[in-house]
Order: C-alpha cells, then structure tokens, then sequence
C-alpha cells in the first residue's frame, strides 16, 4: 500500500467505528445524541486518529484495539472543539464550513454534547478490547493527562490569559504544547498502549508526536494569513484580529515555514534511526502535515 | 464508633484527599484551578464519598481504594453542578449559599473547570492504589457509565425537554433515576469494586443506592417547598417558578413524604437480610437523608 492507500485504510477504519458508537452508547431518540454526532461526524483529517493507528501498526499491534483507542481520542478531541466554539470561550458560528455545535443546537445542548463526548471516550477507553487490563488503565491514564489540567486545559487557560497580551516564543511553545501537542502525543502513545511497546518505544514516539504538533500549529498559523476563506472553512485573519501572538506575527511566514520544514526533517530522521523502515508511513504524515494547505 | 462518628471519619478521609488533589493534578497559579476548588471545597453532606466508603467498609474492602474512588465522585459530580449552573443551563447565581462558579470566576473560566474536574475524575481512578488493574478498569466503567450518555447526561437531557412541559409520575422517575440516580449507584457501586465485591453483592448494594437517591430526589421536592432560603442555601420554590413537575406537584407534600417513608424502609429491610449486622450504617444513612432539613 502506498502512503495515500494507507491513511485511507485507517481513516475508513476510524469513521466505521464512530459510525458505530451512536448505537453502542447513545439513547435515540436523543437530541444530545444529534448534537454530539454532527459535530463528531463532521469529517476533518483525523490526523489524531491516524496517527494512533499508525504508531500501533508500526509497532505491529493489534488494529482493532488501536482503532477503538483512536475513537476515543477524536471524541475527545471533538468536545474540546465544541466548547472551544461556545460564546463565552471563542464564540465562533463556524466549523468546518458548517454553523458550530451551538448555533446548529443550541448552547445547552452543545455543553452537554462535549460533556458526553468527553465522559463517553472514557467508557470507550475501558471497554476496548485489550489483551490485558494494564493497557486500558494506562490508555486512561494517558488520556486523561493529556486532555487535562496539566495538558489541554491548561493550554486553554495559557490561551485565555494571552488573549489580550503579547506572548514570547517560549510562552507561545508552552500554549501550543498543552492546546494542542499533549492530544496528539496522546494519539500517539495510544498507538504504542495498544502494540504493548515498552517506555524506551513510547519516548521516541512521543518525541515524534510533539514535533508534528508542533509543526501542525505552525502551519496554522501561516495558513490563517495565507489561505482564503472557502479553502480553510473557517474565517481567515481570525488570530490577527483578535490580537494573538503567533509564530507569523513573531517570524512572519517565510520564517516561520523554515522553522517548521527543519523540525520536520529532524523528527524524521530521529524516526528513521528508530524504527527504520517501518517509519516511512509517519515520516510521510509527517511532510504532508508541514505541505498541507488547509 | 456511632453513627455520627463513623460519618465524620469518613467526611475526613474524603475531604483530606480532596485537599490534597491539587498539588498532584493542578499547576499552580492556576486561575481555573481556583475555579475548580472553589466549588469541589464549598462543603456539602459528600453523601456519595461517604457512601462509597461505607459501601466497601461494610464489604471489608481497602478503604485508601475507596477513599480515592470518593474523591473521583466527588470531583465527578462537582463538575455537573458547575455546568448545570451555567447560564445556558438553569442559569443559577447561587449555589450553597455562595455565588455559582460563573459567579465568582466568570464562565469560561467555570466551563473549564467543570471539564477538569471531569477529566480529572479519570485520571484519579486510573491511578487509584489498587489490588489489580481490573479494579480500576471497571471503576472508570463505571464512573463514566453513570455520567454519560445512558445516564447524568440522559437525565439532564430529559430535564430540559421536560422543562416546560408536564411529566408523568414514570417520566418524573425516568428523569430522576438518571440524573441523580446513577450516580448515586455509581458511588456505591465503586465502593463495592475497592471491595472486590460480586456480581450478586453489587446488585444488592445497587438496588440500595437507587432506593436512597429516589429518596433523596423526593424529599429534594419536598424542601424546595418547605424549607426556609437560609437553611437551604439556595432559593426556595425555584422548581414551581419554574414551572416543573416534582414529587410534590404530582402528589403534594405528605403522600411524598409517605412515599419516602416506605421506599426507606424496604430499603433498610433488604438490606439487613443481605448485610445482616454490618449494615447499621447504611440504614442510618438512608434515614437520615428521609429525614434531612437541608
């Protein structure tokens, strides 16, 4: 299979299951239900997704299990949205091309849509199909540290308190690194739960996954001064208006993508190293988070 | 130790442990950090940690397990307060007898720590001191099982829907059982799980725990209608402003009060017959929640 095959492969692998989980873990006749599903069925990359794949595949681990890991993690990841849009965090309509959970729902139901996405990942997390229950336990372990208060959520406070005020690199890195990297480490190390790797494994995987996060995050940045509107999906220009520190507004666009062309080429060298040929499928993903344009 | 005795040891247990959360899962200078513990230390009965605890006592469990497990439902169902005070939601300024949390902290800084003291609800059963890592699995089962989508979430969902319109005696226990009920049941339950109880004896106990939180909800009823603002700590006759259907609306306050009366009882019979002797506490427990003025 070449690289695009498969993404393909895990991606249909990840959107079968999410397709499932409604009837699993979800009362009908549930407007919550519909609130959640639009939003989690909203399509998007699934990078998140991929890459625990991905990792669990590399290390030849078990896929069903790693596929069960990587819905979690794109509930997840789907509630932080959906809170982020509500109006008294971003307040943004739009998601996606589409109205945001909120506007399409209402706000209460769009709260109570990422409280159950966010609860519901755990139950999937406990109820994966593991070989023993040690993985499990640090599947929520992991996650759960991620997306927490030392992970996601303290990103989203570093982000509220530099709202209004200029930030430095470092204060900038250390926003990006909770908001965002914690959850695709996660992804990651999800990945490397389920193919059972040992610690020494799951550093160089972590070191990897913070990389591309951080590539990832770039890239936005540049993209939300660079890209139109209709390409992206979302307003363009948002950051600047609302007088956030980016890595375009400290080092401008040309700058910028050199930083983040380097740390790509070092992460995948540092990949190769480790796991050799095995590595080529996330050195791909790699180059194409950095390539993308939207 | 009598009654009282034993609750107030229990209320130290869990309380110490709750004192102690933040330096192991918080960052400090954490503006959503003092959100969190502002409402998760605003006091309370901690009927569910002190029933967690009493639950695995009486099963001759590990009571630092279920002094933990306590604590997680505590942080769980602290989170649900604080959202369910949002202004999209019932929209409340006060909650005992202190400003909300959106109050004192602003909203997004008290939707934030409504979602980290969810999140952080995992993290802390994940890495609960236990005798196997099955333990902690079925505790994060079913934690999240309680508060999701088949139960808080559901019951909440079916608050809302039943906001304006009138409910049938069966609805008004639907939505009970879910939105109180479970939770309930999952503190117990988890309080059986740090005993290593069977399938058998965590029916038993749950067959309690529904009894009691029925109990809880009908005598909530009944207070809102008859208790002064001052000993409550929350506004009186809230829920006819509002237009609800209540145990009291249904049936008025001495039928639901003889309603009360009999399903503790049968409660506290069963009970004996499974317990014997060692269910003294819990007995009381459920009579003194009938009996509660506050």
């Amino acid at each position: 299979m070449n690289y695009q095959e498969q993404y393909q492969h895990y991606l249909v692998c990840v959107e079968q299951r999410l397709n499932t989980l409604r009837q699993d873990y979800w009362n009908t006749e549930s407007k919550i239900a519909d609130a959640s599903f639009y939003s989690l069925l909203a399509g998007g990359k699934r990078v998140r997704a991929v890459l625990c794949m991905a990792v669990c595949d590399m290390l030849n681990g078990n896929e069903q299990l790693a596929c069960e890991y990587a819905a979690a993690v794109e509930m997840l990841h789907c509630y932080s949205l959906i809170h982020d849009d509500l109006p008294c965090m971003d307040n943004d309509d739009f998601r996606r091309g589409k109205p945001s959970c909120h506007k399409a729902f209402g706000e209460a139901e769009a709260l109570l849509a990422g409280d159950a996405l966010l609860t519901q990942a755990f139950e999937v997390l406990a109820g994966a199909p593991a070989f023993n229950p040690q993985q499990n336990v640090d599947a929520v372990k992991c996650l759960s540290h991620a997306a927490g208060t030392r992970g996601m959520i303290w990103g989203q406070e570093l982000d509220l308190r530099f709202e209004n005020q200029s930030a430095t690199e470092q204060q900038l890195q250390e926003i990006h690194k909770n908001k965002t990297g914690m959850l695709i480490d996660a992804a990651a190390r999800l990945g490397a739960i389920a193919a059972l790797a040992d610690e020494a494994t799951q550093r160089a995987i972590s070191q990897y996954a913070f990389s591309i996060g951080l590539v990832f995050q770039i890239v936005d940045d540049v993209l939300d001064v660079t890209a139109a509107q209709e390409t992206l999906g979302k307003p363009v220009g948002s950051d600047a208006e609302n007088g956030k520190t980016t890595f375009v507004t400290l080092y401008g666009v040309s700058r910028s993508m050199e930083m983040a062309e380097k740390i790509t080429q070092q992460a995948c060298e540092e990949l190769s190293r480790n796991f050799g040929m095995r590595a080529a499928f996330l050195q791909d993903l790699a180059k194409s988070l950095l390539q993308r344009k939207k």
